[in-house]
């Protein structure tokens, strides 16, 4: 029997098959072809071959999971969509145009400082004239020694060059003391004088935006001076430099470009575009009005009850529930932080650029990829990066000081500067911000450490650390200490809760 | 003296500089060679060249987002880590293994009926033995025929192939009610004797997985016997089949491995592993128990207080607030869903393929990245898909009905076998598993046009579409409405909202 069978498929293969109709099967409107394709369809081998499943650590290939990326961002927006239903139930509409209380004072001081703190970038182009002057008169001295003869001319010079000298500290000392200045005027008055904590951060930003500038012009211009009065002492100035050389560069116009332009580095020349597309600076403008108001919204509507209602849980220091309010406050703060890093590093700044023709439009780079908090913080803020680099890092590393070192102490700069645009302007010089930007450097050490020592996982785990870091403890925690001091310090709410053991903390003030 | 300058940079760089030490500035542990290098620091050209920004347009190639991939999975697991803390708040420990409540009768009936399913494979091997002695007879009489003479040979054989069909047709109605029998019975067992929607629900599962298997091995029997009866008339049966020729086929070591293969599709041979790598085993089991764990852990903890307070929002058709419980409710119902779909078709069917050597480990794609419901529908589920592929589209396909018609008739199938899964366990045949199902039909096509029309786009907006009606209209609330037409039959909350305009609505039965 079996082998008739296998005669009989033996058959049907080496012969063509030949079809013929069977009335046993109802067929309607087919082909001969179609059928005899399907007619043994039920016995189709599905099962023909060994596969592993695709999730399988046996599976050549591991699948794509571009997919669940696509869920995630579902997830994510489904999620807190949800979040917004619950948030309007509980507390309806709290945007509100007209109710937004500042002090008259506020505007006055605030306009004031706006228009004073320019000046001292103007009071550093005075500086700069007479050093000008002394370095035309050094050099003048020079080339007379020169000329007199060859006999004495090593000692004229080294003596013109000596005379130079002492004048020298005397510029460095008047620059110094114009920067400081602004620094001290601008603080001291957002302190004792701006209420609100908003528009004394815009000053106290502005203010540290000029300091940054007066400094970089100043010492930008000490090195131009000085490769004009030693010229065989160093390496050439950067090509670029060529078409304005030095005391050419210290001219109104130039300072004027330099106050405006999109950085905070000076340089006598920069790359610049020929045009201006009009169309391109309306777009990101409209990016910007568009999302301030997304950042308002947020905060208003969603950050500000969250930070009103873990009040009390700060003030009782319950630490379950201050985790949980970080937590439900990290997404909104990430939110609006990542709203206005666009706004002003993608939009402002590029519509900025375009306007003054400035053509280095990296102001950030792809800090969202970093693998290690040092990554993260030379790529997202280019403008104060390159500040740093050029006239804190460099110059100490070349004056001999350890690498580490030098780094440490822009961090400690950079905290100093954090604490003064946060704390200053909430009237809470606590810390917080200071701690936060030195609390980076062990960090930097863990995430260099895993970035050396693993393949992807370490870059995947360091990439986890920094967000963690950045989005989780950093900003919503320091966001609620700050909030929380500055409720301590003025709110209403801290008079309920005047003996709480969190106030005794808060209390030394 | 700009010329002098000029030559005096000139000269800087075509002479090799010669170093001096100048005292003027603090020089300590340095070499001269560092001092030159960064002499000029200050005068660095940060921006030598345009550049454009990375987020921007003109950006020659859009950065990397890795990062933001990263975030996404962070802020779920952060999010739902504070809501587990609100939860937990809210609710405390809700999961108790002693608590459970299950009646006596639901565990007898539900033993009873996972011994007596499987009988009618037996039946329907019973039924193929005699279908054997027919075709051999059948087979016999043409080989008496075909020894007659060359003369009557074609009518005699064609008389013997008649005599045939008339039996065909009552081992098809056997195995037809056989395989329905085996529907009833159980179906009728869990409706009415069990209660416990569980047990219910393992009980209708294992029937429609035997039903299935009983309808393939009677299916491919047939297809194999004709094959044998009709050598002629078809294309050869798969090359695999060879080493186990049909009569062969039908002994009880060959049923007993369909009985227990990962597979809904009857062959009468299998791709087949040489060896059983028990730690392969213990790793899945483990894996299910695991994962089993984790689902009983959510659903109870979350789960449970979830549609229990929901039932109220229902009761009065408060739709913002039934919406917003089907968006929570979507999170932990999709986490529940892929955590089973991994514990059952990854390691559960996994861990039995290896037990029973079976090669072809293929129980599913990567759904996960489907552009179109159809690529789901295929992907998701390889064992059902297989079984419906083979022993329902094919065949229709082949006997002229229309390709579209006999995806609609699969999926009428899928969808009563759907509602037989969900309706007949929770004792609500209310047609939504069955629904939800026909509402495939249109979403197949929306998505199969947004497939064709754009590139990529369409590919993501396909498989959001996918996820969406998937984790978020489909599943949540389906469970939701099967939860809620339980509770109105059942559940103690039904009583108080007695007259609720919901009410009327379930009020049929």
């Amino acid at each position: 029997m079996a082998s008739s069978f296998e005669g009989a498929t033996l058959r049907a293969r080496s012969q063509p098959p030949v079809y013929q109709v069977k009335t046993a099967e109802p067929v309607v409107n087919s082909t001969a072809q179609r059928i005899r394709d399907t007619k043994y369809r039920h016995v189709f081998a599905t099962h023909s071959t060994s596969r592993s499943s695709p999730l399988s650590q046996d599976a050549e290939k591991s699948p794509s999971f571009v997919g669940f990326r696509n869920l995630m961002v579902l997830v994510l927006i489904v999620s807190n969509l949800r979040l917004m239903i619950e948030n309007f139930r509980k507390y309806g509409v709290l945007i509100c145009i007209h109710c937004h209380d500042y002090k008259r004072q506020d505007v006055i001081y605030g306009l004031l400082l706006y228009l004073s703190v320019p000046l001292h970038l103007f009071v550093a182009f005075v500086i700069e004239l007479c050093a000008v002057q002394q370095a035309n008169g050094a050099l003048a001295r020079m080339q007379r020694a020169r000329d007199a003869g060859d006999n004495n001319t090593p000692e004229a010079i080294r003596k013109a060059q000596k005379a130079f000298n002492s004048t020298w500290r005397i510029i460095a000392l008047a620059h110094g003391i114009n920067a400081t200045m602004n620094l001290i005027i601008a603080t001291t008055v957002v302190y004792y004088y701006i209420h609100h904590p908003g528009i004394g951060t815009l000053c106290e930003l502005h203010a540290v935006i000029v300091w940054l500038k007066v400094c970089s012009y100043a010492f930008t211009n000490r090195d131009l001076r000085h490769a004009l009065l030693h010229p065989n002492h160093a390496q050439p100035l950067p090509e670029t430099y060529k078409s304005c050389p030095y005391p050419k560069n210290i001219n109104m116009r130039n300072l004027c470009y330099f106050w405006w332009a999109p950085t905070l580095v000076y340089q006598p020349v920069y790359p610049r575009t020929t045009t201006i597309r009009w169309d391109f600076v309306a777009k990101r403008l409209l990016e910007v009005v568009g999302l301030s108001i997304v950042i308002w919204i947020a905060s208003a509507q969603y950050a500000a009850p969250l930070l009103q209602n873990s009040l009390d849980k700060m003030f009782t220091l319950d630490f379950v529930s201050i985790i949980e309010r970080v937590m439900k406050l990290s997404t909104i703060s990430l939110f609006c932080w990542l709203c206005g890093f666009f706004a002003l590093f993608q939009s402002f700044l590029n519509a900025l650029a375009e306007v003054m023709k400035f053509g280095d439009r990296e102001f950030y780079g792809d800090w969202w990829n970093v693998s290690s908090i040092r990554g993260y913080w030379t790529t997202w803020n280019k403008p104060v990066t390159n500040f740093m680099r050029r006239h804190v890092y460099s110059p100490l590393v070349g004056r001999g000081v350890p690498p580490a070192l030098a780094q440490i102490i822009v961090f400690l700069l950079s905290g100093v500067l954090h604490e003064l645009l946060v704390g200053v302007p909430t009237h809470n010089i606590i810390g917080v911000a200071f701690a936060g930007m030195m609390f980076q450097i062990p960090l930097i050490l863990l995430t260099d450490t895993l970035q050396k020592m693993k393949g992807i996982r370490g870059k995947v785990a360091g990439n986890m650390i920094f967000w963690i870091s950045f989005c989780l403890v950093g900003q919503p925690l320091a966001a609620l200490l700050y909030f929380f001091a500055w409720q301590a310090k003025y709110g209403s709410v801290s008079k309920q809760y005047a003996e709480s053991p969190a106030m005794h903390l808060f209390r030394r003030r």
